[in-house]
């Protein structure tokens, strides 16, 4: 298991009317986490778009546990629970400032080769990477 | 069973560099469906937080079959699989413009009596209008 | 000049804490009003970028007079002063639903060719729809 | 004059179909870099809505030099270019990483005490902080 933390402040205009962030922002949360997972590995996601390979979301799932607030640093724990190959699924959990769990979620995203838009397996490179988080 | 339909269009800034939506931007289109969904019962969403009713999201799922593109005119079917109670669901099949399902998802809501913050059932006036698509 | 309106009901999501549509998200309704002056006039924004021309925008301003609230079906006129030849401006008012000026702005876009990424002209086919409205 | 420096990754959802950053997005970017400009001088902005007073923005003007791109970490000078009294105003200078000016802009906000909703005086906590930036 690969797993990394990462903070993001919420912003004024991810809160809606009810004074909490807004339930559709969390999933550019999640993204944020999931390429800083990457990036602290020594992989920048853009560079997998450079090489020809997108990685759309297959599937996406949010408990909402209690309210993010305007301004609060939030702490993401993120975690690639399975060795990767087809398809790569994140796992999160989001705390607050007091360390309480707000948000859990997951993502399914799969690997296409953008020239042939079919799917594709994990670039040789990631796997290099995230192979010596998954050996027994 | 209560199902009715609404349309979206893409917007452009709801498109992301892969040239399709992103990802978080169906929270959004769930929620317009689920707001026109109470309207054409004859319940604005609106009067719920005027009598100091709020119903934040308990839980998000959500399936990506195929990319819905700029300025597509999505169709979206939403339904309220059963009679709420504290709870609320709402299902979505969202098609694009060749009538292909593009995306399906559910969402769980929570009826909060804003001036306890607890839990409370949901409003009368809701009961009567929703009453007439469960009864046996 | 050629003038038409359209409609925008605001959504959950647009708004934030202070109760009223996010700043930011203007420009949002800004776009969508651009695009169907446009598809009034009988042509599709997504029709320019297949045919290799972008529009970005070279500049924006907003003024906020009142607020737009959750829910509101807002008025949008929207006008091309003069007729466009390298650029193309776009003048809007916002009107809600009791016919109050809520917001007024202006966008200034820019014709450019994919293949150079160099500023060109109006394309024809935009230059023949929208000719009668600036003759003298 | 006060002026501080902030860093702001862009994200995947704030990029459009064009690849480049959505116009519309800016407004949230001056939004991050106006609060981290007042926490830098020792002011939380969430603290002005505790004690009752409302910044909501008046006028709002953005120039795109050049696009922004997905994962760049962008540079945000921000600037209080006078001393605010009822109304606040900001400016802005983005560059990419090639240190290169790609967007411009400038926001007028307004103080507003929520019991009355009328426009109030900067509060003196604030005042305390930024004069020291303005005496001759």
């Amino acid at each position: 298991m690969y797993e990394v933390q990462t903070k993001i402040r919420v912003r004024y205009g991810e809160t809606d009317q009810m004074g909490y962030v807004y339930y559709g922002n969390y999933a550019s949360y999640y993204e944020v986490a999931r390429v800083e997972s990457l990036r602290q590995l020594g992989f920048a996601y853009r560079e997998l778009e450079e090489i020809g390979i997108m990685l759309p979301v297959l599937e996406n799932k949010s408990k909402y546990h209690k309210p993010a607030k305007y301004d609060e640093l939030l702490t993401i724990k993120v975690c690639i629970p399975e060795m990767p190959a087809l398809k790569m699924k994140f796992c999160y959990q989001i705390f607050n400032e007091e360390n309480l769990l707000i948000n859990s979620g997951e993502t399914t995203l799969v690997f296409i080769k953008k020239a042939t838009m079919k799917p594709c397996r994990m670039p040789k490179v990631m796997i290099g990477l995230l192979e010596p988080y998954f050996v027994a």
